[in-house]
């Protein structure tokens, strides 16, 4: 029988559905309520979610032109020195809604008069309960230790958001073909992923993304580390030339998510610079020509526009880090001792 | 002989000395002409200047109540999709003062008509030239490729900043000291680092420090991965117990930033925490109790405000990384193949 980790991959193009049925006129009348009303955006996150938070990063800042700061809990907790905010909207991104220190950024900005909005899987939560608007995730229980359907959910809540926000239907219309491309990467992923078994004595290996997918080569990064506890570190291409490019001598591979668009040449180059030094990669693109730069490559589909291949080209990174941990005798749904909620202050 | 490289982290406190003495009237100057004119700062900076950019994040959003958000460079180079920014000072930080993608988030905040300022070392580099404002490193060249001395001066320019923006001669008088501390460090910790060999075949660890020192994890990873290949992950410690506490089980070691102040409860506890799994620490820290518990402890002076220890805490982090590669045989002047400006865009 299948685990419940993979259960909870395969459920996300329905759970995605639901989630974009049931919430978006309720994130359409949030965004009617705040439009005009900030500034900038303090976005508050840890774990899954801070990487949720960097795709809004690229979202809210690109579609939407504000400027985005990912929040400094500690500043509010340990240091008892909030920042000050000024017509700001103040997001708290967090499954469970439990995360003290993420409740203390989102308490302290109402208590400054700035909006909140928080974006939970419990809007009865303390953060859900506290905040001004809650966009729901719709996800059901998550009871893998490993967050994806959450995951992939808070960006849907994202670019809903991000959409509504700019009034733009055909960005919404976007948004809601995307259970179908999670569903069509599902099926055109499975053959390449038998060969996660090459990886079995892997100890680390570099994840590389950009713009809107910087956000999946952090996450992506995470489900490895959290299920086989192999390093994987995640870098932007232009990061990654700053230093860390010394490690492909080690031969190391990379990943690199390489969907078309803007960040696709900065990515093949790289590619190719990684290659002459004898540097072997595992891709996940719509692009055959860089499919083919792999020794895997797994496939999305070819239509989907730059802004929401996060959603899509994370779920071959889900199952290949599930099927390596597989390969590897890991307990996927209690992988090294880990647990759901993570008290942090 | 001792390399370049161990010349330029020798001379960090006589640099300190001169930058001080020759930059903080103009530093003052500076603050005079931009208090008031800005609720928000925006920080662009790659690599060793961006983890200066953390440092600011703490100290400019503590004491300066300033919140502060990292540019995405790429928003404004490959999408041409800057936000819109508002009564804000965008900082460039950037040693060379070569990076385009920086240099273009200061273009288009001049543009929009927001306040710039340059923190470099070369004043009549095109973001030097470029910005409103600038503060100088006064490093003398830089030869070594692994940045240390532009790293540290790059903090003070914060802190000095930091200072003069709250006009707090108090922490003006705090900062003069650095490099007296500066000495004494290199001093104390000379006998500890002859151990640095017992990592001679080390392939990855976790640099863990939260709050100020927040920075300083993330910089003395970059130091030993650029140095040494080896793989280095930085982590706050909140960040740590979401999942990647997993990779102790493997007997990698974890660095601790631990000095005194309000994160060395959250250090240490989790230093138990990691210890009773079997994993095995290196420590720095002014604290005797903590430097006990790791297998090698680098101490520092125990008198630094807590806001000051980045700029002291980073000094035995980067002999640590100096005498590994040493002990590995690299060439540390002309580590794997780096160079010292990196052109992204």
């Amino acid at each position: 029988m299948a685990s419940i980790l993979e259960q909870e991959i395969r459920e996300q193009p329905e759970i995605m559905r639901r989630m974009i049925d049931q919430e978006s006129k309720k994130v359409k009348a949030i965004c009617d309520k705040l439009r005009g009303r900030f500034d900038y955006i303090i976005i508050a996150a840890r774990g899954t979610s801070d990487n949720a938070a960097r795709y809004a990063k690229y979202t809210l800042g690109s579609f939407n032109h504000f400027p985005i700061a990912l929040a400094t809990p500690s500043l509010f907790t340990l240091y008892n020195r909030p920042p000050q905010f000024k017509r700001s909207l103040i997001i708290g991104i967090s499954q469970s809604g439990q995360s003290l220190d993420i409740g203390a950024v989102l308490n302290e900005a109402r208590r400054q008069g700035q909006a909140t909005l928080a974006i939970t899987n419990f809007p009865d939560s303390p953060m859900g309960a506290n905040a001004d608007y809650v966009i729901e995730l719709h996800c059901d229980i998550e009871h893998a230790i490993c967050a994806t359907k959450t995951y992939t959910s808070s960006l849907i809540a994202i670019a809903l958001f991000s959409a509504f926000l700019a009034d733009d239907q055909a960005r919404f219309n976007q948004v809601k073909k995307i259970p179908d491309w999670m569903a069509q990467t599902i099926l055109d992923c499975e053959p390449s992923l038998d060969r996660a078994e090459r990886y079995r004595y892997l100890e680390h290996c570099a994840v590389i993304g950009r713009g809107f997918n910087y956000a999946t080569a952090f996450e992506c990064a995470l489900k490895i580390q959290e299920l086989t506890g192999i390093v994987a570190e995640p870098y932007s291409s232009a990061d990654f030339r700053h230093g860390p490019i010394a490690m492909i001598d080690k031969g190391d591979p990379i990943i690199a998510i390489a969907p078309s668009g803007k960040v696709r040449d900065d990515l093949a180059k790289l590619i190719n610079e990684v290659r002459a030094r004898g540097g072997e990669f595992i891709i996940i693109s719509d692009d055959s020509s860089l499919l083919k730069q792999g020794k895997l490559g797994m496939p999305i589909p070819t239509d989907i526009p730059e802004w929401l291949t996060p959603m899509v080209a994370i779920i071959p990174a889900q199952i290949f880090a599930l099927r390596l941990a597989e390969a590897m005798g890991v307990d996927v749904d209690k992988p090294h001792g880990l647990s759901k909620v993570t008290e942090t202050w």
